[in-house]
Order: C-alpha cells, then sequence, then structure tokens
C-alpha cells in the first residue's frame, strides 16, 4: 500500500524538486567553448579549494609536538609545491596526448591490456571523489561554524542538509560550465591574493619575525622522519582535483590543448604563491589548531578584525568548497557511467535520468558521502587520513598509462615526455606509498581495503554480464519462435464480476487448454461453487481444491507441480484477477491476495503471470 | 531487492518462531471444558491482576494534596467496591441471557437495530484493549524494576520486548484455556491474601493507627469534590476485565451458567477482599508514591524484608500481569475479528494466521501497544488516565442492550433483571460521564476523539464494502462469459534468448492481434532491429517507437492509447519479459525495468500485464 502511495504523490514532489524531464537531444545543445581565463576558475573550485584545508592540515599534525615542530610547514609547503609542479608538468602530457579529454581509466583503458590496472585508477578516483564531498562540505561547513559558533552543534546536519541540496542541484542538472560558476572562484582567489598580501604587508611593518612566531629549525623530541612525512601527506590533500582540467580538453576554445595548457600554469602559479604565503604567514603568526574555529579564520579575524573582510573571505570559502564538491558530482556519476558501460559496474549507473544527469551516480554519491559526514560527524581532520591516497593511485596509473604510451606511439619530442611522466610516475608512486605508510593507522587502511575490494566486485559484474550475454545469445537463422502450447489456470473466488471480466479475457486467449482454479476452505463453499457453475453453464473446465491451511498457495502449488509432471514442455500461466481501487488506502481494506501470489509465484515457480485489473468505480 | 531478500529469508525465521503451519481441522479440537475453579484464576487473570495499580493510581492522586488527603482512599475503595458488586450482578444478567457468550458488541448487535450503537461497544473495547496491554505491560515491567532498581532506566526497552515476547506466542497461539495458566494466578492470589491477612496481623499488633498512619477525615486545603472523583476514577482502574467471563461462558462444565455465575461470586469476593486490605494498609502505613518503587513493593518490603516472599510477591505480580496482556491478544483479535466479519472493520482481521490465530489483529495490538509504551516511557501513571473510559462506555451500552431485551423477551424473573440492569445501567454510565470530566485533561479526550473516529471509519469501510459488493454482483443466468478479442503487445528489447522465450509464448496466446514494440532512443538502433527482424523472418508485426525521454513508458503509453480509440471494446495485454537472477543481489546488475513497468502500468492504464519470466542459469 505504501508503494501506491509513494508512486502516485511521489511524481509531484520529484517535478517540484527536479524540474520537467529533458529530451535526449537536448543533451548535445548545452556546450559552448570556453575562454581559457573563464575556463580557469570554473575548473579550479576543486583544486584551488583545498588550499582552505590543506595547509592546516599539515600544521595540525605538526602541533602535536609542540610550538617548536611548526616551522617544519616551511619545507613541507615547498616539497608540497613542487609537488604540484611535477603533477601540472604530467598532466599537461596527458592534454598532448588525449586532445578529447582523459581520465587515468581511459588513459589506463586505452595502453594496458590488463582490465584490473585501469579499474585501479577508477576505483581509486571512484573513492576519491566520495571522500571530497565529505571533506569539500565538512570543510565548508566549519569554515562557517567558525564565524559563527552557534551553528557548531549542528556542523553534522547542516554538512548533510548541504549534501541534499547538491543532490537535489545536480538532479536537476547544473552544466558544469556554467560561467556564473566562475564568479565565486575568482572572488575567493581574489580573496585569498589579497590575504596573503596584507600578510607580507603585516610582515615589512612588524618584522618577518614576529613575537608569536615558533623558533626554527629547532628539531623537537621524538619527532622522526614518518612524522613529518605524515604532516607532508595531510597537507598534500591540497592537490587533489588536479587532473579536472585535462578531463575537460573539449570544453576550451580552439586552440584547445594550447589553452588548457595556459590554464594549467596559470592554475599552477596562483596555487603556489597562494599556498606558500598563507602556510607562512600561518607559520609567522604562530597559529595553532582549534577544532572550532578554521586556521583560515583565525588568520584573516587577526589581519581584518571581524569586518566586511573577513565576512567574504569566509562566505567565498564556503561557496568555493561547496563549488568543488559540485563539480565531484559531475566527475563521479561521469565516470561511474563510463566504467558501467564497460560492463564493471552495474548497467543502472548509465542510465540518463529525467534531466540528463547520471542520475543513480548521483543518488550514490550524496548517500555514501552523507554516510561519511555522519560517521565523522563532519570533521575536517578525521576525514583527511582517508584522502588523497585515491588521487595519488590515479595519478600513478595514468602516467604509467602515458609512458606506455610515449613508447608506442613516439612523435615529436616523446622522449622529453617520456621522461617527464616517468619522474611524474616515479614520484607519484613513491608520494602514494608515504600516503599508505604514514596514514595507515590513521584510517587510510580502510581506502587500502575498499579499493581492491571494489576491484573484486567489478571483475565479479563484468564476468557475470559476459555469462548472461553468452546464455542469452542465439542464432538468428536457427532459432525461430513458435507458437507454445500453453495451459492456463484461472484463478476463481466466486462469480462476480471480476470473475466475468477475468475468465473472458482467458477465454479470449486460451481455448483449448483453459483451468478455472476454485480453492475453498471448507466442502460446503467447494460444493456451492460446482454447483453454481453449473448455474453458470459451465464456461468452461472448473477443478476444485480444497487448502487445509487457509492458504491458496499450497493447493495451486500442487496442481501446477501435477501439470508440470504429465506434460513438460507446455508453459503454464496462471492469471490472477486484480482489484484496483478508486483510492489508495482502499488496499488497506482488500487482502492483497493476487499481490502475495504473485510475489510468491514468481519466486518459487516457472510460470507465466497474468494479472487482469479490474478497476474499482466506487 | 530488498523484496527478494526478505521472502526468500523471512520464512525460514518465520518458522522458528511461530512454528509450523496448523491445519483449519485442528480448531475445533483445543476445546475442553473446565470446572470452575479452574476457569476462575484463568479468566481473572485481567481483573484481578490490575489490584496490583488500582489502589496505588487512586492513592498518587491524593497524595498530590499531602499525607492528611490520603484517607480517602478508604471510601474511594469501597465505592469501588460496591460498583464491582452492582457490575458482576449486572454481568450475571448477561450470563443469563446469552448462555453462548456475548460481549458487550454481541449484546448490542443483538439489541439495536442502529449500528452506531453497537459500533461504539467495540471501539471503546478494542481501545481499552490495547491501553491494557500497554498498561499492564508498563506495569510488570515496574513491578520487576521496583525490585531491582538496576533495570529502571530500560523499562521502556523492557516493556517493548514483553509485548515482541506476547506478539510471538499469540502468533504461535496458546490457548487461552490451557490449564496451567490457572498456576500463576492462584499463587498471585495467595500471596495478596498472605499479604492482606499479614497486615491485619501486625495491625493487631502495632495496632491500628501507626505511627505512620496519616490524619483521618481531615479535609485538606483545595480539596473539592471533582478530585475527590478523580482519585476515585484512577482507582476503578483496578476494575477492568469484569467481562471477561460472561465473554467465557462456553468454556465451562455443564451447568455453565451456574458455573460461571459461581465463579463470578467467587472473584468478586476475593477481589473485594484484597482490594479493601491491600487499600486499608497503605493507608495505615502512609506509604507514598515513589516512581521508582510501587506501592506493593514498599508494603512486601516493609512486612517482609527483601526476602523470599517479597520476591514471590514481585514476580508473581510481573507474571499475572503478563498473564492479563496475554489474554487481552485474544480478546482484542476475536472481537476485531468478529467486527471485521460483519464489515465494519478491514477484512483481513478475519484471517487466521498459520497457527489459527487472527494474526492481523495480534500484529495490530503488538504494534499500537508498543507505540504507546514508548510515548509514555512504561509508566503506568501517565497511562491510567486515558484507561477504563473504554470498558465503562462498553459496559454501559451492554446494560442498555441487556435492558431492550428484558422488555421484549420478558421470561421468568424478567423485572427484577430489568431493575439490576437499568441500575446498573445508570451508575455505569455516570461513572462513565466522571471518567470522562475527571480526566479529560490528564489525557482522556485523546480516548474521547479517537473512539467516534473509529465508529466513523467503521461506518465508512461499511459503505465501501458494500459498495463493491453492489458493484460486482451478477445476474448468472444474464451475464456469461464470452471469448474477447484481446490485443496483445510484446515487449521486445533485442533479440535473444529471452525475447525468443518471450515470443514464442505470446505466439501460443495470441496469433490474429499479436503486435512486437521495440522502443529505441535513436534512429540507428531503430533501422537495426528492424533489419534484423526481417533477418528473424517477421515473425510477427514489429511496430517500433522512438523514445524522446530514455524512457519506454511514454511511448508506449501512446501507443496503447491509440490502440484504445482504435478498437475500444478489445482489452490490450501488454506481455513483458522478465529476467529471473540466480542471486536475489543480481537484480542490483539489471535494470528493474520489467518491474517498473508493470506497477507504472497497473497505476495508469487499464491493461492485462503478463510477466513471462526466464529464469537465468548463472
Amino acid at each position: 500500500m505504501g508503494i501506491w502511495f509513494s508512486i502516485s504523490n511521489f511524481n509531484s514532489l520529484k517535478r517540484l524538486l527536479i524540474g520537467r524531464p529533458m529530451r535526449t537531444a537536448e543533451l548535445h545543445a548545452q556546450h559552448n567553448k570556453l575562454l581559457w581565463y573563464i575556463a580557469l576558475p570554473i575548473l579550479s573550485a576543486d583544486l584551488y579549494s583545498s588550499v582552505a584545508y590543506g595547509p592546516e592540515a599539515g600544521i595540525t599534525e605538526l602541533a602535536k609536538f609542540g610550538n617548536e615542530a611548526k616551522w617544519y610547514i616551511i619545507p613541507i609547503t615547498i616539497s608540497t609545491i613542487v609537488l604540484l609542479a611535477i603533477l601540472i608538468l604530467s598532466y599537461i602530457m596527458g592534454v598532448l596526448a588525449y586532445p578529447n579529454g582523459g581520465g587515468a581509466y581511459a588513459i589506463a583503458k586505452d595502453n594496458f591490456k590488463q582490465r584490473w590496472i585501469s579499474l585501479i585508477a577508477s576505483s581509486s578516483l571512484l573513492v576519491d571523489y566520495i571522500l571530497t564531498v565529505a571533506v569539500s562540505v565538512s570543510a565548508a561547513v566549519q569554515a562557517v561554524a567558525s564565524a559563527y559558533p552557534t551553528v557548531t552543534p549542528y556542523e553534522t546536519v547542516l554538512a548533510v542538509l548541504c549534501v541534499f541540496l547538491l543532490l537535489v542541484v545536480n538532479l536537476r542538472g547544473v552544466a558544469e560550465s556554467a560561467k556564473i560558476l566562475a564568479w565565486p572562484t575568482f572572488g575567493f582567489m581574489a580573496c585569498m591574493l589579497l590575504l596573503v598580501f596584507t600578510g607580507f604587508f603585516n610582515e615589512t611593518k612588524h618584522g618577518f619575525v614576529q613575537p608569536s612566531t615558533p623558533s626554527f629549525e629547532t628539531i623537537p623530541k621524538g619527532m622522526t622522519l614518518l612524522l613529518i612525512l605524515k604532516a607532508f601527506s595531510s597537507a598534500c590533500s591540497a592537490l587533489t582535483g588536479i587532473e579536472t582540467i585535462s578531463n575537460a580538453v573539449p570544453v576550451f576554445r580552439e586552440p584547445r590543448q594550447k589553452n588548457a595548457i595556459k590554464t594549467y600554469v596559470a592554475l599552477g602559479t596562483i596555487t603556489a604563491v597562494t599556498l606558500l604565503g598563507f602556510a607562512y604567514h600561518l607559520y609567522v603568526r604562530g597559529i595553532s589548531p582549534d577544532p572550532n574555529n578554521t586556521m583560515l579564520s583565525q588568520l584573516t579575524g587577526y589581519y581584518f578584525g571581524h569586518n566586511i573582510i573577513y565576512q567574504l573571505i569566509i562566505w567565498f570559502t564556503f561557496i568555493v568548497l561547496i563549488l568543488a564538491a559540485n563539480s565531484t558530482f559531475t566527475g563521479f556519476s561521469q565516470l561511474a557511467a563510463i566504467v558501467a558501460a564497460d560492463g564493471f559496474l552495474p548497467r543502472g549507473l548509465t542510465n540518463r535520468g529525467d534531466r540528463l544527469g547520471y542520475s543513480n551516480g548521483i543518488i550514490v554519491l550524496a548517500g555514501i558521502a552523507s554516510l561519511l559526514i555522519i560517521a565523522f560527524r563532519a570533521q575536517t581532520n578525521a576525514l583527511i587520513p582517508l584522502y588523497a591516497i585515491g588521487v595519488f593511485l590515479s595519478f600513478t596509473v595514468a602516467q604509467f598509462g602515458l609512458i606506455k604510451r610515449w613508447k608506442r606511439v613516439k612523435g615529436s619530442n616523446w622522449k622529453i615526455k617520456f621522461i617527464i611522466n616517468t619522474v611524474g610516475g616515479i614520484i607519484t608512486s613513491v608520494v602514494a606509498v608515504i600516503f599508505g605508510v604514514t596514514k595507515f593507522t590513521g584510517g587510510a587502511w580502510v581506502v587500502l581495503i575498499v579499493i581492491p575490494l571494489i576491484i573484486f566486485f567489478s571483475l565479479a559484474i563484468h564476468r557475470h554480464y559476459q555469462d548472461i550475454a553468452d546464455e542469452l545469445k542465439i542464432d538468428l537463422q536457427l532459432l525461430k519462435p513458435e507458437a507454445n502450447r500453453v495451459i492456463t489456470i484461472v484463478l476463481v473466488s466466486g462469480l462476480h464480476r471480476v470473475v466475468h471480466n477475468t475468465l473472458s479475457f482467458a477465454m479470449g486467449v486460451s481455448q483449448a487448454d483453459l483451468i478455472a482454479v476454485y480453492v475453498g476452505f471448507d466442502d460446503e463453499s467447494i460444493r456451492k461453487m460446482e454447483q453454481k457453475w453449473e448455474e453458470w453453464g459451465n464456461p468452461c473446465r472448473l477443478v476444485t481444491l480444497k487448502s487445509k491451511y487457509r492458504s491458496v498457495l499450497e493447493p495451486l502449488s500442487r496442481l501446477i507441480h501435477l501439470i508440470e509432471e504429465k506434460d513438460l514442455n507446455a508453459p503454464i500461466q496462471v492469471i490472477i484477477p486484480q482489484f484496483i481501487p478508486k483510492k489508495w488506502w482502499h488496499n488497506l481494506l482488500h487482502n492483497q491476495t493476487a499481490l502475495l501470489l504473485r510475489l510468491w509465484l514468481m519466486r518459487h515457480k516457472d510460470v507465466v503471470i497474468t494479472t487482469v485489473p479490474y478497476h474499482l468505480k466506487k
């Protein structure tokens, strides 16, 4: 009954939230090519937004060893920027190789015959996309909570609400390339650069070593290389999202490869300046981690007080982090659809919804991300250890794919490209190992179990689809459909309009082998039925069965078994009359025998089931 | 998919909890007639168990005005006993009139033409049965929590667990007349009488006025008649369950009426002695309400300490209160089945389950009682204000029914019987009004809204069944089934084994008007399909439709509409192939198009739906 209700009312709610359905033809109408400096902010929300939590994650790790350990953030940030440069250079190679856009999965599929290698890329990216949503939304909510401490207790609820809004927006379908999305990221970039330069101005006035600056080059007790690497791997969470531009080469104006590369260089420069400046000021000001006040909020508060600029920075941070999560919805659902189309994920992920987005992927992402947010109570620092490993795994796979490609395809300057990707591949694989080791106990083990599991299930799914395709394949010349002899059973519960309707239908489709079946619970009712049937002029053969257990299933099951034994080849059709009441709640007043019978027969017997509806007028 | 899982696993769990299904013939095998002194404890659990909370409920009301108000419990208890005597006398009249057992509903149905009067009796009894379960189980758990304060925080959980156990036991089916159920009530009676006589012995030794005894006949400030009546109505919660014996006359040994009357007198005497003695000792000892220690536990602890007798009384109280709830399950489900058989409640309530009990009624009772327990956190005192009104309403209806009967039927001594029931009827109606007024703000208003609502819905349900019966009725001589011309649509999604199987079936049931329908999402796939169909030798007419919205529903719907317009009288049959995977979770890997299509067609179109299963081998 619940089902009726939801079906009848779900549709109007869906229309309200999602909007009118769109035609498939509208799919190709939405692309208008972008100038590179408009594409820059649109495609950089994911990468650039992570400056808001990357350095903070690094310092949080270091601060566990006291203030003296904080200076390590400077060399760590420099290493991060070097890594960023190498990655961007490697990805520019990707742009050159795949001008139609190629994610790690596409590159791996193109260059490795072994399916599991491309599945490493896809699974680890899918896992990281989920984590990106959880981390970005949590960081966004934490940014607002820093400015308005009253919302701190509701962080989890607010974060889940944000994911729900993102779900609705993505089911409605926002074109990833909508130009309006450029402005918040522009604004956020401007604010961050303003913050960085205000910091330098402050330092030229008050000195590069201020009273609050922790000591430099002291080595605190208990500090080991492993712990420094751990802080480094946390800080590297700022590097996720680099792949976006290389996936999106087709949205650039011609010459698109050149424009994409220009964008990569510009984005890399701005990110490097921001990261280094931000981390440096955090160090100079000796900012300490505070779970209820992000470091960005602390630093901004220090330079500007809680004035309009502080508000602007907080709200731009919020919007950009939400945009980062938003772009991930497109990335996740598209990747899942591509992998599903190859038969490695449930085929339902390839279905386009009413608004042309891959709705199932979008819903799956929102669901899992919400669960993660609830499990980790929207705390970014708890989620960071799980993060970025997947991205670096897929980076590594992509690099080695490109290495193979250069060796195979060659082309102009292929040796330089080969060397760049070899260096990149070695470094990203080293970084991936560092991540795995240093974050292992902090939660990375979960990811390192989940990714192989996804690969395992992907292969199992592929095998299942393959098996079924083999099973269903027929030779059109040899196997042609021929009319079967069908044995038809009509269930009658008495003699009334519904039975009249059903029997008239049954006589229309089956003349020779038609049996009406009546199940009675006592001899009296059976006798009466037989007598009335006689009175009705014996429309067809009537079989009466007695049920000892007040259930239609058991005697019907026996009858089917008997027919099957007699005539092995003829399919059996069971015709069930079904009331359709006028109002859904009227279903409560009628025994759902037809429904239960259908479910039971479907599960237990190899019979064709026909439901003849009778729409009640009252 | 969840449905598959639950269906496949639910059955074995059900067998474990409920036991093997029983034959209808076993229904009449279980009755063996009872001696009156065995019937006494079996049928009295509901009434007698309420002495455990009746006086306590009264004193709790009085204690709000301080110790000086407590003496009112003596006149209140005496009034309660007078009321008990009148009720028993009235019910003996019922036994004389209906030797086959007659509840208030049966009496009202027999004597009033107006249906709503008997519905007052049934609805108010049903509501009170639900409250009985909630109150008895809560009181039982509170009794144990008094002895073992550690369980106090878990009262709600434990009470819900008890209801669940009662649900399972009743679905298994415990014969209400099982002799084993006699012993706990015997034990409880013995314990209560022991307590009462220990009390008197104590008072002969230490004086009938002890240092702890509150003053007598003082009138505390603010005490009004209304407040005394409120305490009286709370104390009267001890009187529920009187109707049980009159409903169960047939289980007595012959002469059954005489034996039933004997039982009524004996039970009345024992209850009166216990009530008065218990209430008196509570007064003498000046016991005060304590939410974590019932008064019965306090008094027992005072006389015996926490020794074996205390333990016996606590555990007998627990068991008897649970038995009271248990007998209510039978009462509720039987009454609901009788009312449903008359067409005033959903017909599903008349279905006997595997173990011959009315399973649906049992489940409904357990569900609502659990919700009440959770809402009121298993606190008896919070539930008492809702309680007993229903019972007194149904008492009143029964009395007036009997009055009408004596006037109509007459018979020996009819005038005495008439006078008894008239006095009884007046008093119970006055009491019902007192209950309604005094408990109104405490929660009784809910009951006074719910009962009319149930009556309203009962009448609506009856009208619905009547309408449908009229709609479905046919004249067997005039309307005979005739073979319809059926237009058959087969959905084909490609050319493979499933389609071959489905088409062979379709050709078997429909030769002339068979149309294969293919829905494509682009021109290319439609062209290919038409070509392959040609190759297959055109097994039947093929119609190809293009879907602009990536959905089969919309083009199929248009086609059905076209056919309907062309040929109004021919029923349309849609044949849908359906995969049945080997493992339930494989359903996740296949689009549930067949299922969704069926639901949608069922809801929106007047077509016959045939599902041809194809059981996958892998």
